[in-house]
């Protein structure tokens, strides 16, 4: 079903704003040199540092220009992570619904949808026909989701396995740590060797956290959408560990702040932008 | 000791930008049918939310912009107003060090230096001569306190009533809630009476909190600055109550954001502006 109503456009003068801090063929070569995918984390807060207004709900905090944003970002990156709390939480879609990706005007081909990823080690997505993201695949409109899992692959009951392979979808099987968890590295490591090398991590809280507080060293560009609403106490806070007390946890370089309607869209580097070249006198 | 060295500069240009959410002829007139002072909300915090690093401490968080925007701000109102706790954990100036006012290139006089208020209930404040607003009040550069108190005059020790008479600073008496609370209206109400047109409030935290969940009514413009850091937990946040768990607190309207260094301003109004008068056609 190749429906345009829902086709989301991105004028020109913003993209060539943001551009700078998106993959590009100079960082996707820095990429090939670490053997590790060019990383975008974004995400969309309130004034308080609040994604949505309460546990499990998915609150729509920024308007329709930040919409086309994301899904512009989206256009731009091989994949998109998220944690397996938002995909119980929110059944999204996260495919790319920007004007001539593929399945929204441009063929039939999926050229420009990224692969979603979700991180669940311990199987807790119970997906299906009901989950949007196979209704997307089905209806040719995104790419079946990889789930990377701490799971051994015959603690996984059969039809679910069945299901993901029927839909062109897989399980990536890693090592967890001790407490269960993944490194950034192995999971990184792991895509890379997939093909994946460009990557934008969209949420939720855990993810994001834990991102800013551990993981930065593996960010390469950093993208905020604020609006300007303070939700108030009871609802899902970005607020990282800080390891050193006296030391802030994460600071952006070469910031850029953008206004995008309402809101507005920060834009940041983990490190100052170096030189590629030396200038030629 | 008229010193130039401190003398800060905010330029035409980015006055520009912000002049249309602070206090103007129109603003005080409506501030007269009400008899409240035009008031503001003014605050920095990192993109977690907290206006500073550790409770008691005051962390620079914004630039050297920022730094002379805030003192603009302070040349526009007639009055700023803190809460207790900053007084005692920052000793703060208090004053305006804008290029042209009273004590910075503007002459003996103290025209354009704002009137600091503390709220201050309980008299903890221990003020002295090692106060910073009173060494600027002895070197021209800044006027005496207010002081919004909850005791009776002769609950207050004579030395702290005769130091703060000679410094030609005075006790305000207000009536608390049963908590030992003032109520906005009270406060507001009183520094009208005392010829306060125009009101700036600064913070810290548990003042701000109170003004978004409760004090919203009362707040003509609000001008948030936004550092591009995460301090990470356990600095102090600002994160008003919830009075409705389905409901956001605050939402500004008319919003404006002005890139302003490395950092952001978000200058916001409480209602939409509506034109006062209709279009001659």
């Amino acid at each position: 079903m190749s429906s345009t109503r829902d086709v989301l456009r991105f004028p020109e003068t913003d993209r060539a704003q943001i551009d700078d801090y998106l993959p590009s063929k100079s960082s996707i070569a820095a990429a090939h040199l670490k053997s590790l995918p060019h990383t975008t984390l974004t995400f969309s807060t309130s004034m308080d540092s609040q994604i949505t207004m309460r546990p499990g709900i998915g609150s729509p905090l920024s308007g329709p220009a930040s919409k086309a944003m994301t899904h512009y970002l989206r256009s731009k990156h091989d994949a998109i992570l998220i944690g397996v709390n938002t995909a119980i939480a929110d059944n999204p879609s996260l495919n790319c619904r920007i004007e001539g990706v593929g399945g929204y005007g441009g063929g039939k081909s999926l050229k420009g949808q990224p692969r979603p990823i979700i991180i669940d080690p311990k199987g807790r997505w119970d997906f299906g026909e009901d989950s949007k993201i196979f209704g997307l695949v089905k209806d040719g409109r995104g790419k079946a989701p990889w789930i990377i899992t701490a799971q051994q692959e015959n603690e996984i009951p059969f039809e679910k396995r069945e299901f993901l392979r029927a839909a062109s979808g897989k399980f990536i099987y890693l090592s967890p740590d001790q407490e269960g968890r993944f490194s950034w590295q192995d999971i990184l490591e792991a895509l890379w060797k997939e093909g994946i090398e460009s990557l934008m991590i969209e949420g939720g809280a855990g993810i994001i956290n834990d991102m800013l507080a551990e993981g930065q060293g593996f960010v390469d560009g950093v993208i905020v959408t604020i609006a300007p609403v303070w939700l108030g106490k009871g609802g899902v806070t970005v607020l990282p560990e800080r390891e050193n007390p006296g030391k802030e946890t994460f600071r952006l370089r070469g910031v850029k702040w953008i206004p995008l309607g309402e809101d507005v869209v920060c834009c940041g580097r983990v490190t100052d932008l170096q030189c590629e070249s030396p200038v030629t006198l």
